[in-house]
């Protein structure tokens, strides 16, 4: 999906919101459980519930991976059921040398070797550009890098000052030379909104994927302040607050509840900014 | 398996080699890709060939993970197949916050959840103590924390100046308050032997897993003279230049050979230092 189309699918729906499908054996409704593939089956009454009203999905990988081939099995049979008109990002932070980052963006973005081609991909910058540029010899793909998480560990190394601001900083900096803003998203974190103006200094065009809001504490509003742009530039993730939004057989619908409450927000901001 | 297991096989086999599974259909002897499991295949041959030789295998979960399904269930055959006396590496290079973190931790370090369970699992430290506190809970698996790699991106970020050396310093010396030697390990890139008298400074007596040997250039030799302990204190891995040796029906042969070589170096830098 191109820069122009997420941002036309962003006026339509308006909404930024993206779905994250941490979905959990022990977290969903237990009567489910009767389902041949009960992860497939409780992704795809989420999807059902709020495809209309989110512009994201983002299976995280972990979740999958921790069942191993039945794991797997489910995250390919969701990546399959995502409607086209949502960006599918597979947030796996994978990271390594040039060769394996050509593997692991084997397994995500090439359907005839793993099965799965999702649009994006999140990854982590600590090994540098090795851990990047394999990604962007996939044409209309795009890169997600951490910049600024939204953990308590973010503290350890994330804020260290370097000769060229903080790391998050100096790590935005460096991977806007490797890519431009049709091509690179950063993770920001937000509980950190205040510090959404000084990255905004630095990509200024780049849309941010934004973990933290409900679960994690952080404020939509907040958020919105700093953050967004004309052009949005923002992909607001929220998972656990919508789809365990209820462990009753409503959860689908309580998860849309959620998902349009936080849409609804997101219409008031988009036209505060003018984008609708 | 425990510190002092890992030193009594090093004693015992006279050897710190770790070889590399970065096994990939591409490259692999064309004969085996008439059986059921070419990659199980050619790693089970690998492993009958060497393993008298080395004393840590190092599936790269890169390599399995872009053959989607069937990737995954020769990783998990592979790892089935490991033998008992030799440490279990899986290279997955994970790294999220901790509700994810606990996630990877099944998918590697619990068999019941995934159906592999390996003696200890390579992280990227980029999201602090999240990254790396929930595989702590599994007792007697090993942390191994990238700190300083191999490739020409390291230079991006890892060598940043911080207020407390480079930024790999400043993530071994964090890293060393959350566990101590006989859970963590660093990943060291062989092709910086001059750093490694540095980081003996900060890590004495943790073990350090070294890739870079062979294929990237680095010299055995240049290692063990800046990295090794009392304790040997070093895991060196070998992927390309062994198990690519040869593309031939002789493949598992020549890999013997070319681990036999440097086993037989190792064998002459551990007596060097007494610790045989």
């Amino acid at each position: 999906m191109s820069r122009q189309e997420l941002i036309n699918q962003i006026k339509q729906k308006k909404s930024f919101l993206c779905v994250g499908l941490d979905t959990d054996i022990e977290k969903i409704p237990s009567f489910l459980l009767s389902y041949p593939d009960p992860i497939f089956e409780f992704n795809k009454r989420i999807i059902d519930a709020t495809k209309d009203l989110c512009v994201a999905y983002k299976p995280n990988s972990a979740f999958y991976e921790c069942r191993g081939v039945k794991g797997l099995q489910s995250l390919i049979a969701t990546w399959e059921y995502l409607p086209k008109d949502c960006i599918s990002i597979i947030d796996a932070k994978r990271g390594d040398i040039g060769n394996t980052s050509d593997k692991y963006a084997q397994a995500f973005l090439d359907e005839a070797s793993s099965g799965m081609s999702f649009d994006a991909i999140t990854v982590t910058p600590y090994m540098g550009n090795d851990s990047i540029t394999p990604y962007l010899k996939y044409e209309g793909k795009w890169i997600i890098i951490l910049a600024l998480t939204s953990s308590v560990g973010s503290k350890d190394f994330q804020y260290l000052p370097t000769d060229d601001g903080h790391l998050y900083e100096t790590v935005i900096k460096k991977a806007n030379t490797w890519a431009g803003a049709d091509r690179l998203m950063y993770v920001v974190g937000a509980t950190k909104s205040t510090e959404f103006a000084e990255i905004r200094k630095h990509a200024p065009d780049n849309f941010l994927l934004v973990p933290g809001v409900g679960a994690q504490g952080g404020s939509l509003q907040d958020v919105c302040q700093y953050g967004i742009t004309k052009d949005c530039g923002l992909l607001v993730n929220s998972s656990r607050g919508i789809i365990y939004a209820s462990n009753g057989e409503d959860f689908a619908d309580a998860a849309r509840a959620e998902a349009l409450a936080i849409q609804q927000q997101m219409e008031v901001e988009l036209k505060k900014i003018g984008v609708i």
